[in-house]
Order: structure tokens, then C-alpha cells, then sequence
């Protein structure tokens, strides 16, 4: 499996996600699951992915080889707005669930599959959007500030008592480094090393492009604060 | 959905369950989902359910039926031991999926359902079972001391956290209270009033059978004070 989260605050963008893949108990491996395309000042557009990774490496190559090869018509680096920007994200991934779905199904095999797109096109504002394996997307509102796919379940309550849409930046790394640091604690399927990229409001530029190795001091004293400060509270608790 | 979860400390046994059922989102009620047994002394023993409420409930009724009718040979009140207990509820529970599962499944519906089994028999230890829809069951051993069935990844990080053999009752209750909290705040399916039933060990004899109802003071002042302490925990969090 996969856990990937995003935020939409106002001051910007936050993208984290693990790099564990399995296919069944016994075949585990790490594969990238974050990409980011930037022109600074212009757009900056980082996604994440969960799923079958084929379907989801094969749509990124799409997205890529667009780039690649076309003279900028229609691709991620050339579209006005990030909702075309997952518009192009969706109508992908629909190519390529109708070229491999009914085959994968024949043999059993899953070909679920879910991409988050975050991003800022100059002239327009930071969106963040979650695209489904049928090709349709939703997008955060200030209601729900948070996106998540993969393993979701043992981050969220963590997400639902801290994370507004008014909470800082730094604040909303904290938030998805410590949902991701209760979902590797109770869940084998998703592992260190992270990737996580911060990109700030109105800049069209990241701050923070970072892979998080599992030895990395920082998020360890982090992750060990909150265990020694789960626990205090938790000792502190009326009876 | 549900949640339920299940402790084997070394001082006792905890069982929590809420009392939400729904068959889809639009048809959602309350349904009692733990059962308790007790001659006070002799043996006491809770089960809490999980899953098709038509396959729980059958289970129950099979075993409620047998004490009121049989002259006690063969029941949950006659067993000799805890192990036994479980057997006879897998062995409901097998009878009840024969007779159903086929018709749901040409149905398109779902047979899944699982019981936790907790309890203490005179000269016996108190033990923790969780019996799957197949009839087989696992117990609760030191390594790992709680048990959960239905919507579980929410309230697993707190415990994975702060409950071992060693936690002392008290601490118990407030973890698996903590866990439902988490679990509530952010799943519509798991909802209240909440039952509780905790057994201190050696006693065959249940020392809190109670349900808390959505308006309980003491659990609202625990929520409360719980989600202040985590928001004050993450605002100390190190940058």
C-alpha cells in the first residue's frame, strides 16, 4: 500500500507521501511516488500517487512523454490553469485504465488507482485535487482542507483535530509528518524513506523539495516527541 | 460499520463497543453489539459483534437459546473453560453461515461478521478470542494485548502507544475510551452511546457493565481534555 496526504492552507501547499509498494506480504519494495514539474515563478505542479503502479507509473510517463516530445501544446507545462492541469491528469489515467482494466480484471489483479495534484499556475491560485481511477477529480475546499489516498485511516484523526484551512505552513508539515508517523507505526504496508515537497502561495516556486530517509535526525526527534508527548497527555487524562 | 475493541491486561479485561449499524448510509440505526453472561463467582463472560447484524444476532440467539432451553449441558454457562466458550460461539457461528451464506452471496451481500469473546471461568485465567466469519478464532497473547473488530485503523495508533499487559485497568479504560474517540470523530459509521464492560481479574465477576450515553459528562470532560492535549502536544512539537 501507499500513504500519501495533502494540505490546502492559505499560505500554500503540502504534499507528503511514503515510497513502500507490495505486491502481496513477500514482494516489497520502494518506488518513487512523488513527481514535480517547476518553472519557477511561472508553475510549480507536484503529484503523489497510490495504487497499482503500473497504471499510475504509466500515466505519469504519459504526462512526461507529452513534455517530452510535443512542442509544449497541451501539456502539464502549458496548461493555463491547474484545473486543466488535472483535467489532463484524469483524461491520462482514463487512457490507460481502458487499456489495461478488463485484462487486470481477467487475471483477478486490481487496477485501482488514485493520483493527488497539487500545484499553482501563475495568475491563478494553489489548488489541490485527487484524481480517481475513472478519470473524475475532486478538490480541497476550505471545509475539508486535507486530501488523502492509500492508507488513510490511522493518519486521519490526527489531521481532523489540528489541520484548518488558517493553520501555517510549518504547522501543516508537522501535521503530515505526525499522520504519517502513526500510519508507519501501525501499518507494515507503507515505509520510510518520505518525499515531502512544500510549495508556498503565490511564489510558483517550492520551498521544500526533501526526501526524508528513515535515519533523518529531524523527523526522528519529531516522531519521538510525539510518542513522549502522546503518552504525557495521555498519563495526564482524568480518570 | 462498528468499532469494538477488547484488552487482556494482566489485570483484567476491557471491552468497548459502540452501537452504530447501517445498511448503506441512508438507513442507519442503533443496535446493542455486547452480550454479557455472569453468575457472579463462578464465571462472567462479554461478547462484543462485527459485521452482517442478521449473522451476529442469528449467533446470539443460537446461544441464548441453548441456556434457556437445554438443561444448561453444552452452553456458555456450563463450559468448563474459556477455550470452550470460543469453540461454541465458532461453532454458531458456522451454523449460521451455512445456512445463510449462500443466499446472501447470490445476493450480492456481504456475510462477514466477527465476535470477540471475552471472559474468565472459575479456575480458569481471564481470555480475550476473536472468532471469524469461518468459525476458527485467535486469542489475545502478551505480545499483543488488545483485540479490535470493524472500523479499527482509526483507533489503533493510541493504543499501539500506550497499551501493554502491564497497563493497569484504569489506564485501560481510558485508552480504549481514547480510541473510540478517534474512531468517532472521524467515521459517521462508528457512533454512540458507547457499552462498556470491564472484568478485574480472579473476580469471575464484572466490575463496570454501563452504557455511556452521547450526553456523558465524564466521557465529553475525557474527549475534551484529550483533543486540548494533543492540540498542546503539537503546538510543542520541535520545527
Amino acid at each position: 500500500m501507499t500513504y500519501c496526504v495533502g494540505l490546502k492552507l492559505n499560505e500554500g501547499l503540502v504534499l507528503l507521501s511514503d515510497t513502500r509498494t507490495n505486491a502481496g506480504l513477500d514482494n516489497v519494495a520502494r518506488f518513487r511516488k512523488m513527481f514535480t514539474w517547476e518553472e519557477p515563478g511561472e508553475r510549480a505542479i507536484a503529484m503523489v500517487t497510490a495504487g497499482n503502479l503500473a497504471i499510475t507509473q504509466a500515466v505519469m510517463n504519459r504526462l512526461q512523454e507529452a513534455i517530452d516530445t510535443s512542442d509544449a501544446e497541451g501539456t502539464l507545462l502549458s496548461a493555463p490553469t491547474m484545473h486543466k492541469v488535472a483535467q489532463m491528469v484524469g483524461d491520462a489515467m482514463q487512457q490507460v485504465q481502458g487499456k489495461y482494466h478488463q485484462t487486470l480484471e481477467q487475471r483477478n489483479e486490481n487496477s485501482a488507482a488514485t493520483i493527488m495534484v497539487a500545484g499553482q499556475v501563475k495568475g491563478g491560485q494553489p489548488r489541490l485535487f485527487l484524481v480517481y481511477a475513472a478519470g473524475n477529480y475532486i478538490e480541497a475546499t476550505e471545509d475539508t482542507p486535507y486530501l488523502q489516498i492509500g492508507e488513510h485511516k490511522y493518519g486521519k484523526p490526527i489531521l481532523d483535530r489540528v489541520v484548518t484551512q488558517d493553520t501555517p505552513l510549518s504547522d501543516g508539515i508537522k501535521a503530515v509528518l505526525l499522520s504519517m508517523d502513526s500510519t508507519l507505526r501501525s501499518n507494515l504496508s507503507v515505509g520510510m524513506p518520505l518525499d515531502l515537497t512544500v510549495l508556498p502561495a503565490g511564489q510558483c516556486q517550492f520551498s521544500i523539495r526533501r526526501r526524508i530517509e528513515a535515519e533523518d535526525s529531524h523527523f526522528r526527534a519529531l516522531s519521538d516527541a510525539w510518542s513522549q508527548a502522546l503518552r504525557h497527555a495521555f498519563s495526564d487524562m482524568p480518570d
